[in-house]
């Protein structure tokens, strides 16, 4: 089976297009929740989303749901009588709930809210209180607690009891009486083994947890670090709040990966789908740094100006010029989205810097040598031999500084607690080209003797 | 905890210093496996990793073998004895055995396999054979499988006695006597159910699989579209041949988000840690771009000295080209890069080209002017109105060609199964920095009536 399977939503269209309900619930059985959620959305002019929606049985409506886009959720939902809507966020996950619940205007949160049985609206409430962004906003309030002093036989039939609340039953935490997380054990281990083992003796070593606070780039991190298929979130005060799936972390990690991908080509803010943007939010999310670069680049054009008359003198010099300047920037794109990168995902910390400026150093050496080499030909047949030394050293030259400014900014950003991405190629690019500028023309003068 | 856990490594550093093998067992036991093969990395220096390593139970030395970098696990192998390599390899599941196994030259092949029972040989040799890349390189053989027939009951006292043979017990497959997938049903329903029920009625809808040659990307969007905690592989006669789990998928997705990073930097071909890479690998995976980014350079240069004249007589057009030529470029940056990670994440489809094409014109056009009376009054000053108006019709043409072309690019890319992360920043300044030359000083000599 592909990501897209064409065959059921053939079938699924067909129904819903006869508009006939019993064809569509058969359909959309066999279907899973991520396809019919697609669907859904392939699907929303004419109300005929609204219609498959309902065809569903009430459980499953909760689900789908949870895997519809933000702006999608916010349509459909308005489309919904204020007690359909309290039945469907009942039957959605915690975490999800939550995130939906921020999307509607305080009137209709106060609406839904009043709707809700006290305990899942107390819930709610606290789920959606923690800042965008932490593991608090991220987790689910459904996991499983287990007592310590249980036997594991014990343990599994209380799972077996509590699983249709909870996200997991494949990760268990053991809390004391003022619900403090005191450990974890995995429903493998519980099963295998023996029926009158204590739980307390099953549990894992080395318990990795986080809390509300935590940001959460570094709860995926944990996720994926050690393998985890939840992570337990808890309180100033030790106590269990709330886990974080795995799945979960997969969608933040992929979240923060383009997030990062697009700061690298100064894109900011774009949340959500690509596809379904609107040009404005597009607008929105690119004209900042153009608008910085614009001027950024007033620089280079002044350090151009600097030297109209020695360029005015030795026009052979522009044809140059690009060439050196855009090697001094790809090769800065190059060391800084490495750096970037490596620091995202925690292969490289800040303590690493001076041994990696060394090697940068070597390295950007080697690529300004090569580099150097492969235009001395060209300079040497266009502009005779003094112009292709100074062409050939001006080119380690930017190669190296390029590289190493490309290589420290994104530290310094990590150091000073701002964001290394924000140390995108065009950002470098435009550094490099106006330190390109100065280092041609003064090499030039220096070197030719001009004036 | 912190993804650095400080104090039961100074702990254990402590004991290694001593000498102490009592004292480092007991600190090894209450630490991640994680933890523990990054420490092993950071004390590789005169024997003290391996001393830790065979400090450690058996068991769990294959496990932590198999958080370690590949070059650390070369290393530390070669300082092993056969058989005891053939204990640790026991010990580790099958997916990173084959990987660590495909690290070995072929005569190291041949005596490890041979130390190995024939079932676990055969298992080895099978797993290694698939391609690097694909679900069936990645893949453990370890799942478990249970009879559609048997009852919930059953199928568990199943898995309880299989469990310490498998990789996970909480997504489990069902088979028939020629081994071909029928489907899956999770540990979870097994455990809710009535114990008489039959697994047959349990099994879920919609199964989502792959096959051996799919590659390993597809593998790691499935498993996170459908949240799965493993997804099974089957051979082209459908039968059950392994199994890709969530964890897997993680670090598919974390080095597949790398490496369309590193490409969008032309960086290519660079494995592994970054902090760990060798100067030499890091100098191949860069120069191979510089060098061809070079060449393509000098048609910026030839197209720069083809209007040599055309700016001696008026040099004040020299002051605005970088800023020109760097908007296109910067702009050119932000669509492709956005229309990369789309694609990459299947956001976008290229069916989707058309509708994306005419937003991405719209949202061009709105960039452009908003950067061209950012610049029409600092042309205005410095050059005059003639050039203003020059400068600020560029502006809109090369942001608008710019957009386009790094739009277009990996659509194309993508199309004629090329990968679009090729459509890199410095390949797009590069399209940019030509047509950007080539567009300012035509509509200079066109408007300002110059030669």
């Amino acid at each position: 089976m592909s990501s897209e399977p064409t065959a059921p939503f053939a079938t699924l269209q067909q129904a819903l297009e006869r508009g006939d309900d019993q064809a569509l619930s058969e359909g959309a059985a066999g279907l899973n929740a991520a396809d019919l959620a697609e669907f859904v959305e392939l699907n929303l002019e004419g109300g005929r989303g609204l219609r498959l929606f309902r065809a569903l049985p009430a459980e499953r409506r909760g689900i789908v749901f949870g895997y519809l886009e933000p702006d999608v959720q916010a349509e459909l939902s308005t489309l919904l009588p204020m007690p359909a809507l309290a039945e469907l966020v009942t039957a959605m996950s915690s975490d999800e709930r939550a995130d939906f619940f921020l999307l509607m205007d305080s009137v209709r949160q106060h609406q839904l809210s009043q709707l809700l049985a006290r305990r899942e609206r107390e819930d709610l409430l606290r789920l959606a209180s923690y800042r965008e962004g932490t593991a608090g906003a991220l987790m689910s309030s459904e996991y499983a607690t287990v007592g310590g002093a249980m036997s594991a036989g014990q343990a599994i039939e209380q799972l077996r009891q509590t699983a249709p609340e909870t996200e997991t039953i494949y990760q268990v935490y053991v809390v004391d009486a003022e619900h403090r997380l005191q450990g974890a054990v995995s429903l493998r281990n519980l099963i295998t083994a023996l029926p009158g083992t204590r739980v307390s003796e099953l549990m894992a070593s080395g318990l990795v947890q986080a809390e509300v606070e935590t940001e959460q780039e570094e709860v995926a991190r944990l996720i994926a670090r050690y393998d985890l298929i939840a992570l337990p979130i808890v309180d100033a005060e030790q106590r269990l709040v709330g886990i974080v799936t795995y799945d979960d972390a997969m969608d933040v990690a992929e979240a923060e990966a383009t997030e990062d991908m697009h700061k690298g080509a100064t894109v900011e803010g774009l949340d959500g789908s690509f596809r379904r943007a609107s040009p404005f939010s597009l607008y929105r999310s690119r004209i900042q740094w153009l608008i910085i670069l614009v001027f950024a680049n007033l620089f280079t054009g002044a350090g151009i100006a600097h030297y109209e008359q020695t360029i005015a003198d030795n026009l052979a010099l522009l044809f140059f010029l690009p060439l050196l300047v855009a090697s001094a920037g790809n090769a800065g794109a190059q060391s800084a989205t490495l750096m970037v990168r490596a620091l995202a995902t925690g292969d490289v910390r800040t303590r690493d810097w001076g041994r990696l400026l060394s090697r940068e150093v070597l390295v950007a050496a080697g690529l300004g040598l090569t580099m150097a080499l492969a235009v001395l030909s060209v300079g040497f047949l266009r502009a005779g031999p003094g112009i292709a030394v100074v062409v050939a050293l001006t080119m380690i030259a930017v190669v190296m500084v390029g590289s190493v400014v490309g290589m420290l900014l994104p530290f310094l950003l990590h150091r000073l607690r701002f964001d290394p991405a924000t140390a995108s190629t065009p950002l470098i690019t435009t550094i490099a080209d106006v330190s390109g500028v100065v280092i041609y023309f003064s090499m030039a003068t220096a070197l030719l003797g001009l004036a």
